[in-house]
């Protein structure tokens, strides 16, 4: 069984239902808890040089997994409550991103590097 | 054609590699730019009411999810240098999130609403 | 005796000094550290009303408290480091907005509310 | 003439009357206008190296001063609007940390490195 982000979004759903709690998952709330979720996962760099942020220690990586997995469910909740395609949103911004920034006029330059 | 996060991964990094921008996508900066593109996005909702972030105009709409986007891309780019599986992460948090909050006992309860 | 930003700031550099820290506190961690000292500010807030916001229970007032506590340490010793007076960084900031935000014109305007 | 923080949070209060803003302001609102600002001061440090945010350009300095102003009056302005004494709060959970990491034990380690 593969799980995709619309499963993802419709499992949120169905949990948010069952405990009542649609009437906290407002944008606004969502968009707040999602900042939260982002600072614990900065947190888990912040010490690090670049060097061991890319070569983490199991505990550290797996502590990370969490953050990234808590961040990505209020992403995809955010998303779901404003009816926004998450999917769609970032490759319409990834297509953007590959025609302002030309191969050859940004090459190795930190001026501006968009993922 | 449907694209689904691999393939943005994978878009990602070609993305990277054309631009000489690897070297700059360590797991440390790349949590640094998903924080402040998270900044840009909680700033769209910071002066609206729950109920106008639940029915934002469009022009607002239309900047949530440009941010949604580039949220997206800095996260599946940092899960991908990290070697993290994002939806499987998502999920097992979900999981995890099922189990501890008995639909039952948290009812409406706003001391904990995780998604 | 009276604490000012300049006391904390030197205060900070101590005890940095003394538990040789200074090697971690780079101005790129500090920001990190920073960002996840908000997150946690931000989690406080993010399942309350406005009004709840503005009149939380004691416990909840001595998080909120201890969180801006947590914040305003990492602000002086980021500033510290990079050389920069907060203070004077703030009015200048503050006689801008002054400045650009004419009090006839942005009156009970939500579109721009700069503090 | 010296500005202290309690001069900014009276001339913010001000700031805030003659727009009419106050009923932006509260907690919950600052708190995400406050993230905002953090999340714009980080991008600041994003791509730089450790080295490079420790000397940064005449430039990025000048960005950096210019957010540090921004996030102090946010930070400043939900203290007050909460009737938290900011230089109070910091230097308890400065007394708290020096308790807690005790300078011969925690010595060198980036274990725990708070401010």
């Amino acid at each position: 069984m593969t799980t995709d982000l619309e499963d993802l979004a419709v499992r949120l759903r169905a949990f948010a239902r069952a405990r009542d709690w649609e009437q906290f998952h407002t944008p606004k709330n969502l968009a707040m808890a999602l900042a939260g979720e982002v600072g614990e996962l900065v947190a888990e760099f912040q010490w690090l040089t670049a060097e061991e942020s890319a070569d983490p220690d199991p505990d550290a990586l797996a502590r990370m997994r969490t953050e990234l997995g808590d961040v990505t469910l209020y992403l995809v909740r955010l998303a779901d409550v404003l009816g926004v395609d998450l999917l769609a949103a970032a490759t319409d911004k990834l297509a953007d991103n590959e025609r302002r920034y030309d191969a050859g006029r940004y090459r190795g330059s930190a001026r501006k590097a968009p993922p």
